[in-house]
This record gives structure tokens, sequence and C-alpha cells, in this order.
């Protein structure tokens, strides 16, 4: 299996001998037409994921819930959930996608209205012409502060929850606003709030998360047994997935606009932002020729693993041509660039034509 | 005035004194038939009460808050907030009754049915019985936990909170759940949701309660000027009343039911209860008779003062008496029986018929 992250592996080890998470590669085999993010090792680690696969085996009902947090601009490492989900959706789950207004106000400061703006402009727009289908019905997109089945489930599960713990989880202080501190509960509503009975009842559900994530799904699984004898929950499943690496090489962040490609961005200036990554290119030309590329220190690379390149034969193509020396960073860029302009061409097609439909289903 | 407290005053001067809490018979000669716990001082006190003066004698749209917890059983104690509830409609308020089935629920343990069974057969059925008029337009009566206005004016004020500041007030630790560290919030926006744009906008707004609610009230009155560019609040007003003392001596308590005349009692048991209270008597007769009674310390003479005695005149008389000496307990209490007696007749005949519009008003 190619792995890009030799230099992180160990970090994502760690997580898994301490805190319990279980490889991913061990469930490979048991899934049909498994995601490119799972054979490829983006998705690493999960819990409990072994109730999924056999909900998808046996056609059985099961959801996945992953909320969107609508307080800034998608940038293209915020695609890989959107990946899953269509992942998903092809698979039968019922999809229910959180749109986190109540954090972005307690957290960010941003306003109910327009929070609403960007979930439906920036993040559901994105969503569909991604290819996520909004007529699925099977697709449940709201808003928390809309949502009253989760508002009464949050504070229904907030009486087996103390302050202890939400310290413990969040490192919350007394300077905490209470708003603030109330929302991880409403999380967990958004997780749990599929299998009432209202809903259809106790069913697997998957949550695909980020390993920094991790607290969070430990309380919720902690919580839905707390509540086993009132609602029958199943414990929830998770998956971790691995971070993409910012253009610069740290972390990609909204917040750092150097650091991203930027959804919204022009297929021009995504061209320009990708040819200006970092990649695992040598000192010199004639370096590189003898000693090889480093496609595991590549944000070019990574590009192409996480989202630009399908087929595994041109991947791993790609791989060995750049461990050999015998492509340059440059030609390879120049074929990435064209790739993401066309992907980014095609992108911003679909979400003007997916506007309207993004308005209507908050409507 | 006649004043039968002497005993406690001096708390309740403290209270005034030290938190700023004005003395409310300042204000009875501004009002226009103001009601008898308010003439006799069991309202003792309050918070920009003027206001309120104000928009009565203007005829100014303004309105009451005050809330029901459906945990237990109303005793008498409780009669003294619906007496000025009725008070209020009659002098045109918009009334609202918020149902504490949020906090009877992260506090008591009370899941949400029955805490909506207790209000209605309890509460509801015993608050008309007394005299509030359901069909009144102004009259609003509603389950916190169905009240998403109310749940989201919460979350939103609850940003400008912090939790040193609920630990400060509520004395609250590690070990409190959040189910119960954010019921306040909803406290706080019961009592200012009146003054939505939906509602009717900002407006004049009074909280009867004990004085053991006023931190409540001054968090909600802060709560209420850090929002006060964005919601335009007008500080709510609140008036104290003292409580009344229970059958022994001490507190009337639900929780504790030789302290207490339930409402739901027959007449016969609280008839029994009221010959059992402890009086203001000497430890004989002839001492009696010869120093008089203490009116002040006599559960039997609070009762008339609170509820059974609607004539001052009548109400002075029998304060003479005793403290003359020409009327003994015995007779008293014979005559203060019978009229809770009779009270109590009428009571269970009026909750009776009450019933199926306490259902009708929460479904």
């Amino acid at each position: 299996m190619i792995d890009p992250w030799s230099s992180a592996i160990l970090n994502y080890e760690k997580l898994i001998e301490e805190f319990g998470i279980k490889p991913f590669h061990d469930l490979l085999g048991d899934l049909e037409n498994p995601h490119i993010l799972m054979s490829r090792g983006v998705i690493f680690g999960h819990r409990d994921y072994g109730r999924i696969v056999k909900a998808m085996r046996e056609k059985n009902n099961f959801a996945v819930v992953t909320g969107m947090m609508p307080s800034g601009k998608m940038h293209i490492g915020h695609k890989m959930v959107v990946d899953q989900l269509i992942w998903y959706q092809e698979k039968g789950a019922e999809i229910y996608i959180p749109i986190a207004d109540m954090e972005s106000y307690s957290a960010r400061g941003i306003d109910f209205p327009e929070a609403k703006r960007i979930a439906i402009d920036e993040y559901i727009s994105n969503y569909i012409a991604l290819g996520l289908d909004p007529d699925n019905e099977n697709l449940h997109i709201y808003l928390q502060s809309e949502n009253k089945t989760v508002g009464d489930l949050a504070y229904k599960l907030a009486k087996k929850v103390n302050l202890n713990e939400m310290k413990a989880i969040y490192g919350f202080s007394g300077s905490t606003n209470i708003a603030h501190l109330y929302t991880p509960l409403i999380q967990v509503a958004d997780i749990l709030h599929p299998q009432l009975e209202e809903l259809g009842g106790p069913k697997p559900t998957v949550v695909p998360v980020g390993p920094d994530q991790d607290p969070h799904i430990r309380l919720t699984r902690d919580i839905a047994e707390r509540f086993g004898s009132q609602f029958n929950f199943i414990s929830p499943s998770s998956t971790y997935h691995r971070f993409i690496t910012g253009l610069t090489g740290g972390k990609m962040s909204s917040s750092k606009p150097k650091t991203a490609i930027f959804l919204s961005d022009s297929p021009e200036i995504a061209e320009k932002k990708l040819k200006s990554a970092k990649t695992g290119g040598r000192e010199s030309l004639s370096q590189q020729e003898e000693m090889g590329g480093v496609p595991e220190d590549c944000v070019v690379y990574e590009m192409l693993l996480y989202h630009l390149l399908q087929s595994d034969v041109k991947l791993k193509e790609t791989y060995q041509q750049c461990r050999e020396g015998s492509v340059m960073c440059g030609e390879c860029k120049a074929k990435a660039a064209e790739m993401i302009k066309d992907f980014f061409k095609d992108l911003e097609m679909k979400r003007e034509k997916a506007k309207d439909k993004a308005k209507s289903i908050l409507n």
C-alpha cells in the first residue's frame, strides 16, 4: 500500500495504540468498492466500524452524521468528508448533515441569518456541486438552531453529563460562555438523534472525523450508553482521516489563506496556488535525478492522492516516477495544475447550477 | 399598618438595605386598588416597580411573568402568586406563565410527560379555580420544553454569561449536570421573551418572587442590559413577597407535608390542619386573658391576613381582640377553620370544573 505520511505515521499509530482506535486497513477486505480515501489509507482508523460494514452488507438501515460549521470558506481539505458522504449515499445510508449554526454563534459570534447564508452559498452549494444528490430522500440537511428534535434531545442528554467532564474534554474555564459550554451537547444530539423512535429507531451510525475530534466521539459513545435503557441507542461508530497538508507545508486552514485552496477560488487561482505549493523535490535538479524526489513530503502528490487521481495505477506510476527521479517537479506540477484547473472549472459550473437547490433545502 | 412579622422584619429590612431592593409601601399611594398582599405588607419590596405603576396608570402594555415548577403539590402559600396574577389580569397585563418542565427534569428527574400531567392536574386547574381567567387572550401558559422562542432566546443570551457568574450565583460545582447548569438561562429567557419584537416589542415587565429569587432577578437585569443594543430590552421589574409560615412554625414546604395545607386537601383535612396549627397563644388561658395573644407569631392569624379575610376592618378587629385577650385561640381558630373549609369546598368544586379547560390550554 502506498503511504504518503511516513513522517507523520508515528503519531497516528500512537493514537491507535493509546486510545483504542482500530486500524482501518484491517476492515478493507470486508468492504465492497471501498472509497479511495479508505484504500489509500487516508482514512486510517475507526471505532466499531464492523457494525457499518455489516449493515451495508446486509442492506440494513444505517446512518452517517457529519456536520458543517458555517463560519468561513470551504477549502479542498473539506472535500474529503463530502466524498465520503457521496460514497455512503450510494451505499444507501441515511445522511444527516447538521449545520452548526449554534456553534458558529457561540464560538465565532456569527449571527443566525448570516450562518444560514454561508451554509447555503458556501457549503450546501459545494456539497451538491461535488456530487451529493440533493433529491435523495435519505438526505437530511438542517440548521441546528431550527431542529427542535435535536435541541430537545440535547437537553435530555445533558442531565447525565457533568461540568467536570466537560472541562476535562473541552478545556472549558470560568470565562467560557454558557452557550459555548452547552454546544457539545447539541453535537452529541446531532449524532444520536437519528436513532430516536420517530426517526426509525436504533441503527448503526458512523461519524467520519479527524482524530482531533475523538474526545468528542468518546463522550458521545459514553452518553449513548448512559441512556441505553431509555433510548436503546447503538453506540455510534467513527472513522478517522488524516488531515490534508497546507500549501506551505503545515496544516491547511481557512483562517490562513496562504495554506489553502478554497473551493470558491477561480480555476486560474487554484491552478496558480497548486503551482506554488511545496513539493518533495531536492535542492537541485541533478540531485533529484540522482536520488529521486520524496512524494511523502510533497503537497502536490498528496493532492493527487486525496483528490485528483482516481486511478490507483496512475497514482502508483506517478509515485514511482518521482522516486526514480524520472519525472521532475515541474512536469508533475504542470499535470496536476491542469487537473485541478479542469476540476475547478467543472465545480464552478456545477456550483452555480446548485445554488437554487441549496437555497430550497433550507427554506 | 398592621404588620405581622415583627420578629422577621429585621431580615427583610436587611435585604432592602444591602441589595438595593426598595420598600414597596412607598409606592402604595400611587396604586389604584392595591392588592391586599400589597396593602398589608406581604409584598414588601420591589425593583423598578415605578415602571409598572406608570404603565398601569397610562394603560400602556406591560407584562407579568411567573413560572410554575410542576414537581409536587401546590400548597396554600403558592396561592399568593396566583392572587397577584388575577389582580394583574384585571389591570390589563399580558400574563406569561412558563411551566418549568425543563427545570423539573434536570433538577428533580421528572420526565416531560409527567411534568405536563402535573402542570394540568395540579397547577393550571388550581390557577383557574382560584380565579385566573383562562379565556383572557392576554394569558399565555406554556411548557418551557415546547416553547422554541424561549429556547432560542436562552441560547442567544447564554453567549454573554460565563461559567464563573453561574457558579457565583447558583453555587454550581463540578458535579452539576449540564442541563441543570443551563436551566437558569431558560428562566432568563422566560422573563425577557415577552419583549421580543414578535411579541410586541420592549415593554415593562414585572416578576413577582420571593426574596430568595433576587440573585436570579439581578442576573436577568444584567443580561437585559448586556443585550440592550440588540433587543432594546427594558430591564425587568420585580416585587418581593414574604413567605408564608408553615403549620408547625417553620417554612411551609411541599416536601414536608406536616407544614403545609395543600390545595388538593379535602375541606375537612384543610379544616383539621388549620385547627392543629401553631398559634400565638400564651401558656395558659388566664395568662392570655391578662397579657393578650401574639398575632405576629400566629399561623392562624397569618392565614387570615394572607388569604382568608378580605376585609381590613375585620382583620384589624381580629388583631385587636387577640392583643387585648378578649378572644382566645379556640374561638379564633374555629372561625378561621370554618372559613378555610368553605374556601376549600368552593375551590374543590371549581377545580373539578376547570380540569378540561386546563387540559385544553396545553393541547
